[in-house]
């Protein structure tokens, strides 16, 4: 009988698993040891990422530059950035592009004699023109690349609809290489497809992961390209479509109402405390406020946005004032023109300020494995040994401090001449949701969110307290 | 107009995501830095643990040992291992406790004049005898710990429902140490107060996560003890009485029909290839493969089931020939009892084996983040230098190997005198899910779930070419 036997394997189980600790290795000194050991209680204990996120994701949803959904981001944020102790909150003015989605997006295969007719999961790419009612019938072409495309004769495009279908690498560790290896697809592709004549252009959807869930994103067309109408289909759809290809020509039936509208003015938020004692010397952390229609963009970029205004609360929560001028900017419209990022940029170079720090938040809510350093070559040469002399206190919570970062809307800053670091959280879940229907609250996990405001929080604490030139 | 504009910040964006690089150092060798990318690779593009878990934590489900569920795991795992290359598969027959559930579970509130009747999310603890169709109503007490139920008067806790409800410390970075510091509440509480003379005995689940998701798990009763029905309440469900006790006494209403049968027998699952210049060695991986009855067991344990199947099967695909004997077990009741662990030592010893290492994944499948090596404290102190040295090949795919290793079902093995091995996935979402009826697929991603298998197929790769004696 089980309650006659083995009550020692109770006891061993919990000697197992409590075994192993966390010894932090003392780098500055105790002092900061035991400060981010605060840093970090307070976020798991007192974090409000969450509850913050839930209300952008979920209470506004998204919230691409130019809709209502962004208009009510700026005024949460600045609600929230005004209640948690920044003595001055403002708003930016910045110019920013206005596309809408309208309502039906249809992706159907209309021909085929093995399968009939089938409707492919898709959704337009943001700067997508509309196909109007009429939709658009053409053949498809696939290529894997855009040089393959480049290199068909235009005749055989003319009129046809182009197929991206070049997969995401799923040996790259770091998914976002993977991303980074197949998005020219996305970005340049339908540009590239409609100078060759094509009618429209469609992309796999940009995840490792075989599902029927579709990707939108942005694509650019350059001055004075023919626009067309451009869509992603999911990577069940993308395969079921190639294998098809294989047998049979295949003709698409493409129809959606997407319109590119007048620019509209928008706002980035900007929280900021006055430094007590080198007021010149700016530690900026920020994520996008704007984020895709379709879903409610919890991870991108909302995860960016709540890290950064808890980083600091975190810190004033806990009586820490700073010495350095502290900002926390909301960007707006990363995602398809970063109007805000060079609206900042701009303001910032004409007034001559100095950013000696710039922390990015943009690469979701999940747990957080490293802060990236980056900023200009002999800049980052010189500056980088001060700020790794900390990284025995953060690797304690497994953050790693390594070369590599900065982020789209802080790389503008890099001629301050500054160091501009990434938050590098886990990345094998982040392209499961990006740019998606499903990037919403339940795929963020509160401690693996908080824990990144912690990991940020400790590198303002650290570059407020020593600067980067080594004190 | 976006199409217009800012070309340059697409290419800028590509070039930030695409800036850091795995640059794998070499400590033994380039030919183990490229065979170990290999084993990524070949995981990540080809690794079967999603399918095998989706089949084992869903087509099969709850398989607590001695359920039909068990039975169909022992079968499906013994059909898998068979197919997958392992020379012998065989099944090492064990004895184990045969606890069922029963159908209702009910836990209300019924006497409060602020709150009326209210029902608590409730499951009963494993062990736990039924209270009958006639339930048990009794006064709630309300302790934060053992040592405060002890120091009651017995005259005080007779009759009475014990409620155990000091949370897991959330502060804790690693959650099985806040897990290890609760509890004790759900595994030692409800004996405790049945010495005191309590009814029944209700315990807040073990998660740091606020919400209505009760969390079985075994509570032990020593030989002798008096038998007491016992349950788990949601951690919001304890929160509301908690509060609701502080201004009215409360009395509640338990419901179940659990019940312990007389033992059974049941199978590990050991499959097994000899080496061919060591065969005395031998290289353990495993994982159990009983699970709580109300979710799929897919973190716990399917993920550590398939990872070992999988860590095994990796290496033979590329054709690596094992020089030592190689066995993969998936251990029967560890949830309950340790049948399968206790059985497979005892005939270990007694054939006089020397496990040279052993690796066990326990922990959930998300992404890996180290490999823990333990063992007899000598034993650890003379051979973890050699493992060591392993660290750089290891760490560049994210994973340290850091002290405190072992696990429930290999500690038994620790008088053989080799090192015990334990995978460390990241442990945030763990006890999210742990001993839950939401512990299922859904709850898995893919590529986390394939890199666990690769951190322990280049264990055990480095284990067999070299050792652990510094060769």
């Amino acid at each position: 009988m089980i309650h006659k036997l083995h009550y020692c394997y109770f006891v061993l189980l919990i000697s197992v698993i409590t075994s192993s600790s966390i010894a932090p290795c003392i780098a500055q000194g105790n002092d900061d040891v035991f400060f981010i050991k605060n840093i970090y209680d307070h976020s798991l204990q007192n974090g409000q990422c969450y509850q913050w996120l839930t209300h952008l994701s979920e209470d506004i949803g998204g919230r691409l530059a130019g809709s209502p959904g962004a208009a009510a981001a700026v005024e949460y944020t600045k609600q929230v950035m005004s209640e948690q102790g920044f003595a001055a909150v403002s708003l930016q003015p910045c110019m920013v592009p206005h596309w809408v989605r309208g309502d039906t997006e249809v992706a159907k295969i209309v021909n085929s004699e093995r399968i009939g007719t089938i409707t492919l999961a898709a959704t337009s790419l943001g700067n997508s023109i509309g196909t109007g009612p009429g939709g658009i019938t053409g053949r498809v072409i696939e290529v894997m690349s855009l040089d393959e495309l480049m290199e068909l004769d235009p005749a055989d495009v003319d009129g046809k609809i182009v197929f991206f279908n070049r997969p995401m690498d799923p040996t790259q560790l770091h998914t976002f290489r993977a991303y980074g290896g197949a998005v020219d697809q996305r970005g340049s592709g339908p540009a590239k497809a409609s100078s060759m004549g094509a009618a429209a252009a469609i992309v796999r959807s940009m995840t490792t992961r075989a599902d029927d869930i579709p990707h939108t994103g942005v694509t650019v067309f350059g001055e004075g390209d023919r626009l067309i109408p451009a869509m992603a289909i999911s990577t069940n759809a993308a395969d079921q479509l190639s294998a098809l290809m294989k047998h049979e020509d295949v003709t698409l039936y493409l129809e959606n109402h997407c319109e590119l509208k007048a620019d509209k003015k928008s706002y980035n938020v900007i929280g900021e405390i006055k430094g007590s004692k080198y007021p010149e010397e700016i530690i900026l952390v920020g994520g996008h406020l704007d984020s895709w229609d379709i879903g409610g963009g919890a991870h991108d970029d909302g995860s960016g946005c709540v890290h950064s205004i808890q980083s600091m609360v975190t810190l004033l929560e806990l009586g820490y004032e700073p010495q350095r001028t502290w900002r926390c900017v909301m960007f707006m419209n990363e995602e398809n023109g970063l109007g805000g990022a060079l609206a900042y940029a701009a303001e910032s170079n004409q007034k001559g300020e100095y950013h000696m720090a710039a922390i990015e938040s943009d690469a979701g809510g999940f747990t957080p494995r490293a802060l990236a350093v980056g900023g200009d070559k002999d800049i980052f040469e010189q500056k980088f040994p001060a700020v790794r002399a900390w990284r025995d206190m953060l690797s304690s919570y497994g953050v790693e401090l390594t070369p590599g970062g900065g982020g789209a809307d802080i790389n503008p800053l890099k001629s301050q001449r500054g160091l501009l670091f990434g938050l590098r959280p886990d990345s094998q879940r982040y392209f499961d949701y990006h740019h998606t229907a499903i990037d919403r609250i339940e795929a963020v996990n509160q401690r693996e969110l908080e824990l990144g405001a912690a990991a940020m929080s400790s590198l303002v604490y650290l570059l407020d307290k020593y600067g980067i030139d080594g004190e």
